[in-house]
């Protein structure tokens, strides 16, 4: 199985410590194209050394290459929602994840987007059987 | 012209009052479903009195029934990436303006998006010309 991470990188980079741990997670499911995202040296700079047009065509790539896409949408990042936007109209499996956070509000945009799977909580403890649940249940 | 107006709502409303003044200029080219985007009453609680499924199925029909997306990004926003993501892949017409700021970088994927143009900004005095020149270029 090829999987897809999306979280944030311009947006903030404040949960890259939890991207590396679903990504660690997931990988035991197949190959994670998206492992720089969990990569704790990573700033909100982005990808040094490509040009923005470069990372948009490799993501791209990635994400018609993926037979899922998992996207923790806690912190908000445009970026994010343009990869669940491009992946729901291909089709594609839509996993999202939301930690319960008054003040991180999640967009109606996607709570309400019937073409995904969501799952919400609170510890990092619980995401990996919900991830199981909503992967083994396709 | 049918046009959807794509701006910030629960990603921060700091932006109101020029998403209003932009609709406002919009509308001497056509019908602009998303008028409410600009009214200064609507909260970073989103619209009261939808479901997040009511409010995700408007806005798609309304995205649907739209020649030209119009998405101020410059306020970080999932949703707003999730609609330019839905309408690149829909084939629209998309137009990002974004006001260069050093605190609000821009995503990769709207900068290096091949399928949108891109007016980036310094006041708001700018943009009415070059919204003008993408509108009248295609």
């Amino acid at each position: 199985m090829n999987i897809y991470f999306a979280g944030s990188i311009r947006g903030g980079r404040e949960d890259a410590a939890l991207y590396a741990r679903i990504i660690d997670f997931l990988k035991q499911f197949g190959t994670v194209f998206t492992e720089h995202i969990g990569d704790s040296t990573l700033t909100d700079q982005g990808d040094e050394g490509f040009t923005d047009r470069q990372i948009h065509d490799r993501d791209m790539d990635w994400l018609l290459a993926s037979d899922v896409i998992v996207a923790e949408v806690t912190t908000i990042s445009t970026g994010v929602g343009y990869e669940i936007g491009r992946a729901v109209s291909l089709g594609k499996k839509v996993i999202c994840l939301y930690r319960e956070n008054p003040g991180k509000k999640l967009s109606a945009m996607i709570a309400g987007c019937p073409h995904l799977s969501m799952i919400i909580y609170h510890q990092p403890e619980e995401l990996e059987k919900s991830i199981v649940n909503v992967l083994t249940n396709s």
